[in-house]
């Protein structure tokens, strides 16, 4: 059977102490099928954020030690940092890539959220898809006032308490919010006009908060340098609003301007069947399978080598 | 430093017997960093064609133990079958798929030549990029007249003497045939009319033997039962002739009789480069990096990783 795939994406509250960054990501780097991609420290932000794909036990024990160095060398009661947090492990997504299902990654969050409460005394919230309360699918929510407000709220506010290990925060380390969602991908179009109402139009026309694609976020901007203006965009689920249809709403509505796409930009990383199904339904390829690519089916059979 | 990535499909003048095949196949299944695919046996051609992926050394070891066991189980002066012929392992074409570039290719297929020969005592030819006579860059000027002839020719006249081992053939295993190649795309466009003529009008304008793209091979024909008709390709060199290029001049072609594209077939295996390539000029994605792909990414580091 082939390997269980995830990313995951921890941000964790130190973005200044080299010493501390180095520790937080050592096991990352030193646990076998866990693959550290990136990880950048944000000193205004004060903020690590880690990108990781691997196998999800590998995943797993990887964080919990990184867990307990960070929550033994971060205290929040002394954090400031210019991003919103609650925790010296903050949130915790986990992510489908491959021969894994979305319900598997909730079950994944909330099997990985027992066992890291019990390893680090840290308390867990958990968001998104596994979200245990229905307003909790939203990190803001969570998040509200931040460590300042929670941490008196956690204990005192019932609506406030964590999901695991409550009520009331770790004493230093505060709580980790711990969730599944969708890959993310980041997709700007950009158009071959100045006038930046164009942009913000289409961008209207194809986001969710406008009525448009229920899974695309979006903002319409100009590229003052270049002369052009841009549709930038979130993909929140590349499955349900491919690319290639936002891509293609966003030309034909362009055109009532007279105004042609420039290009394209996928902005960091994205997973190879976002890609390739737009690619299929260019090329109009019938019955394409992703195991067809060389690449893909040697991954998979590496995957198996070492069971 | 990634590592190197090839194909190789090495040809066996064995077709029928089971366990014969199995003893061949097996150390491809036990070598570590080599990855068999696939392999078939064919009866009729009384051959054994087997799909290799990985490290150019892992391959390499594969091989030679592999064809040990041809020669001693394979006598060519009793051999029959199907499809043409020199030795009991008859072909050997190493093809760069990552990180590896064809001269580096066919400086490999030189050096596991020299190995083979040795390891083996079974002359070889080298052909393809791989070729050292101009002539014998085409596998049919290598093996006209097969085993039966070449086993006499090889030794009286110089034009067929091998590369290396000669004159003369192996007495029971004859030779082999070991070079470079890039990878082939086998590509189909069906093509909505019964007018068989149209599929080969355009087979014509797109194939390199008809003047079309230098690396298109292509034939015109009718899909009886479907009431289609098909532009049957292989592309040779899709660095060069880019499916989506062939696939866009296919439509152009065929718009003048008023015939659209019904589906496009990729059959077989297809490197990710050909395909992202036509996913990014159809997107129009700028800069965009492989190394985005996250299953890609990974491959790379897992390459990395027992170095």
């Amino acid at each position: 059977m082939a390997k269980r795939l995830i990313e995951c994406v921890p941000n964790f509250s130190e973005g200044r102490r080299k010493d501390v960054i180095e520790s937080i990501v050592a096991p990352f780097k030193a646990t076998k099928g866990c693959y550290l991609f990136d990880y950048r420290a944000d000193e205004d932000h004060n903020r690590l954020v880690v990108s990781l794909v691997g196998e999800p036990e590998a995943i797993g024990d990887a964080l919990v030690e990184a867990a307990l160095t960070a929550r033994d060398a971060i205290d929040m009661n002394a954090h400031q940092g210019g991003h919103p947090r609650i925790g010296a492990v903050d949130v915790i997504p986990f992510t489908p890539i491959s021969n894994i299902t979305m319900e598997e990654c909730v079950t994944l969050s909330h099997d990985f959220g027992r066992r890291y409460q019990a390893e680090t005394a840290i308390p867990v919230y958990f968001y998104e898809e596994a979200a245990l309360r229905p307003e909790r699918q939203r990190l803001e929510v969570i998040r509200k006032g931040q460590y300042e407000v929670l941490k008196d709220e956690a204990r005192t506010n019932p609506d406030r308490h964590p999901d695991l290990g409550g009520p009331g925060l770790h004493p230093t380390a505060g709580a980790t919010v711990i969730g599944a969602r969708k890959f993310l991908v980041a997709f700007n179009v950009n158009l071959a006009t100045k006038d930046v109402n164009v942009a913000k139009e289409i961008a209207n026309a194809v986001r969710a908060s406008k009525g448009g694609f229920c899974h695309v976020k979006g903002i319409g901007l100009a590229l003052e340098e270049r002369g052009l203006v841009q549709v930038s965009m979130n993909i929140v689920d590349y499955e349900k609003n491919a690319l290639y249809r936002v891509l293609e709403t966003i030309r034909m509505e362009a055109a009532r301007w007279g105004v042609s796409v420039v290009e394209t930009e996928i902005y960091g990383m994205v997973p190879a069947a976002a890609v390739l199904d737009s690619a299929a339904y260019y090329m109009q390829v019938a019955g394409f399978d992703p195991k067809q690519v060389i690449e893909l089916k040697l991954l998979e059979m590496m995957g198996d080598d070492d069971r």
